[in-house]
């Protein structure tokens, strides 16, 4: 079980502080995950992978010369927001456009995706690989819809190495695609993992027992058995692989990049048994094994599981997984270490452009700022009443969060302003520093809200009811979707939905900006989930309040909301 | 828990091919352990570590460019006999000497040092450095009690890359000595790890408890409390190394090398989040710090355990510290890949010289040659009862292994007659060759139980029945220390001793070689080993028969002495 953490919901922001603390000489934070701290070779694609924490070495751990450019790292497996990917490609961008690529979960490809769309609209050319390998996860058949597990590496070693070696971006994505199409895994599980500060397991696997194919977050397998001796788990595992063998390549003769992974508690001396028996079966199948992995690659916290990958190569395949690397986790081949980035002028190269604003707009920034200053004033005066009501359910913290977010949020908006901003740029400056600054999953719902409406709002036009309606719809749908939580599970959504609606209601019956009308109905959200909140106690998992203080953040969002009435009703 | 294995008996050999599998770019198999498969600079030291299995990547793992060797390995939690240090060291040996170093416990401070006297009877300089960093262990006024844990790397690592760079024997152990008196840790642990087969854990820490200072394989601690928060354990494990600095080091201002490690279960994230305040906490009392690592460095199979080392670095130290390395589970720095060594070269350079003997000797060799013949003879013909007896209270492989084991050292022998050797190196080569082949404890011991009687003889006299009794007692006791058994456990040391101990008595009286009533003897004894059987059962876990598969093995050797008589009377 995982049994050392402080807050449950700091832990994985705090690891990623860790994982820079203990290489500085590899990597670098920034918002949203971490990128290199050495220099890339100018022009050359960069190379971003990412996904949710608690796969230590995914991701962060494969960040450096020969593999990834940067890691964007979400919360406990859930995806990093649109914003923290967004964040760490543009920090990780070379000149040479970005190759994001990463597992195949819905909510990483929704993030990375909308990622992807704001990276090209700043003229930052950006695709996407998903890696596919786990066969046990859907029929060949529907190869597109299987997971990503162990598989990832191969494919990150291959674009990266590619990378490295000069190739355009497109070539990039070809050396993805076809890495990934070459590489099948199959996974076994014995136990699932506990999250910080669970009283219980994600999942099990009974006694005893061993569950094929299940995901590495417990995702449902194919079958169940014994658990076998471990010559005859090889067996299983190399039988699976072989029969599926990716088009168009002889089994005979072929070589083969084998990765025997450990989940994380199916130790280093279990592997190495397995593996002695792995490697006699791929030789006597006639193949040639080239560089093999046996080891912790990509883990789940202390699930209990190990998986089986073959990469099959070809001679440029070959070449892209023996050439050198050097990340924390992941070492291979003799590097020139290359030359270390002065963290100060990194910054300065990250300063943010401010796009050209209507005056309207910069006028309606002039009132979003005064907006954001309600907010700091509104959570200041009611963080010990939000902590208070936090520590019913939570953690106690959101009061303090909440403070530390808003106001970065508040002095980047400054800075906006003073640049001159309209009023997309201004939340997005906003939402940017707050996602960064408060830290966990709050902070990024918070950056997802601000982000939304600043969309709707955009650079160019003055205030309008519909469009601003259509931004808090925009944003409570984006939250949902990140935080994956749904309209009833007491959470701000429950606030923030019902708001939105009201808004949209209103605006569309041309009543203006209806806000008093929208903070009523948003009031009377709150306190119905505020009266649930003795009644939830702290017994749901943190698996389930995957918003992190969920409830709380339903009561000062609707504090917030409140406070804004006059403000925006005096340009009604 | 330890799930995947196969016979748990073979599980840390079967490791050991596997890790020489995974790893063939960097590691060569010889019996007893692993070298690098590179090529060292001819004349330098030659740094062998080693220790029991089960702490990966301690040993194996840390054999390579720029660290050690090679590396002895014992089975799960057990030394190495004697023997494969030896032997190790033989294949490792460089031309420049040999240090070997590895962590202060008794079993592997009488192996090591046993094996040092036979290098140097052989000409081949050797030291022994101890490892004792863990400062729960034992007070300051006894440091040298201590014993060795995570700080194993901090000595191995400055030690090789002295050797590394030419510095000569006494250089390298001058090295060794100050690296570990630079070094100090502390560990807890929230649980321990299970050995393969074993019906729970080896020990025990309450849930929601926290022991101090527990050693890594179970060793008491000094006290417990509840488990804190990860914060708080930094808080602690910093304040606890800050509270024993060093000698002469002044706080304020000075280097270290801190190395954050997990025991196996307590996984990276984790770490990180531990890590983030250790690293503050040490800047903050004016540490400046050097290259820390935190991961698995030193790990116990499955245990949940955590400890914090410090490497108080000079300029020598912090140099030999950042010195590049690259072995499969340590590397760092720029290494360029040495030159792959010719596995068949090798094995030639590791021939073994067969030294002078008397005529006399060479004839009692004929004997022994003999003594041998009969044997396999005997294991031949029972093979089928010993796995039946075995199958009782172990794996039903006793017969399977003895045989294979016989017949090598039969098969060595023959050779060693064939190049005149006397009865001491006939004996040897026999010992060494059933070690390696039959694998496991049960051919460890035989290899202990021929090279204690071949010792005995010598390889320049005559039959003498008191050095042939003198030979068979110093078996009975170097088992005992190997195999953790003492006399009543029901293992063969139960045959051994009694058997021994007649034939020194009969000696004594001046009654030649009075193998026949010493026969009998070994025989009573045998039976009555062999009527609990029934009533032992499975139930003892593995840790406890540490002999492997000992019921048994009274059965056979009492066959074998039986067997033996006429032969041996023959020569009266």
């Amino acid at each position: 079980m995982t049994r050392l953490f402080n807050d449950p919901s700091e832990f994985a922001e705090e690891a990623r502080l860790g994982v820079v603390a203990a290489h500085p000489d590899k990597l670098m934070a920034v918002p949203g995950g971490v990128v290199r701290s050495t220099r890339s070779k100018p022009g050359t694609v960069a190379v971003v992978i990412g996904g949710g924490s608690g796969h230590y070495p995914a991701f962060s751990g494969l960040v450096g010369q020969g593999l990834a450019h940067g890691a964007a790292m979400g919360n406990l497996f859930s995806s990093p927001s649109s914003q923290q990917v967004y964040s760490v490609a543009k920090a990780a961008h070379n000149g040479g456009g970005v190759l994001l690529t990463f597992g195949n979960y819905a909510g990483d490809v929704l993030h990375f995706g909308q990622a992807r769309e704001r990276l090209i609209k700043e003229g930052i050319p950006c695709e996407i690989v998903l890696v596919t390998d786990d066969i046990s996860s859907a029929s060949l058949e529907e190869i597109e819809k299987r997971r990503g597990i162990a598989g990832d590496l191969t494919v990150f070693k291959a674009a990266s190495a590619a990378a490295e070696a000069g190739a355009t971006l497109a070539e990039v994505v070809a050396v993805a695609a076809e890495a990934n199409r070459r590489t099948r895994s199959f996974g076994v599980a014995f136990d699932g993992c506990t999250l910080p500060g669970a009283g219980d397991a994600l999942f099990h696997v009974p006694a005893g027992r061993m569950a094929l194919g299940l995901g590495i977050h417990g995702e449902p397998g194919i079958s169940e058995q014994e658990v076998p001796t471990a010559d005859q788990l090889a067996e299983l595992l190399v039988a699976r692989l072989l029969d599926e063998v990716p088009d168009g390549i002889p089994l005979n003769g072929a070589r083969v990049a084998p990765i025997l992974n450990g989940l994380g508690t199916v130790k280093y001396e279990e592997l190495f048994v397995i593996y002695r028996r792995v490697d006699a079966l791929l030789r006597d199948a006639g193949l040639t094994i080239v560089e093999p992995d046996v080891g912790e690659l990509v883990t789940s916290l202390d699930m209990a599981g190990v998986s089986l990958t073959l990469f099959w190569l070809d001679d440029e395949m070959e070449t892209l997984w023996r050439a050198p690397a050097n990340t924390p986790a992941y070492r291979k081949g003799s590097v020139m270490v290359a030359e270390a980035l002065d963290p100060a002028e990194f910054q300065q190269s990250l300063e943010r452009e401010v796009p050209g604003a209507s005056e309207a707009s910069r006028q309606l920034a002039g009132g979003v700022l005064k907006a954001l200053e309600i907010l700091v004033e509104t959570v200041d005066a009611n963080a010990d009443e939000l902590g208070r009501i936090d520590a019913v359910a939570g953690d106690g913290d959101h009061g303090i969060g909440m403070q530390r977010g808003c106001h970065a949020a508040l002095e980047a908006a400054r800075e906006a302003r003073d640049r001159q901003a309209g009023a997309e740029t201004l939340l997005s400056f906003a939402a940017d520093a707050w996602a960064d600054r408060a830290g966990g999953t709050s902070g990024a719902i918070w950056g997802v809200i601000l982000t939304s409406i600043g969309e709707a709002l955009g650079d160019q036009q003055p205030l309008n009811a519909q469009r601003l309606a259509a931004g808090v719809s925009a944003a409570g749908s984006n939250v949902m979707s990140f935080g994956k939580a749904r309209l009833g599970d007491k959470t701000l959504v429950d606030v923030l939905v019902p708001f939105g609606e009201c808004l949209n209601e209103q605006a569309a019956q041309g009543s203006g900006v209806a806000w008093q009308i929208a903070a009523q109905r948003a009031q009377q959200a709150a306190e119905a989930t505020a009266e649930l909140l003795p009644k939830v106690g702290r017994a749901r998992p943190l698996a389930e309040k995957s918003l992190g203080t969920p409830d709380a953040g339903a009561v000062s969002l609707s504090m917030i909301i409140r406070a804004l009435t006059p403000l925006i009703k005096s340009c009604d």
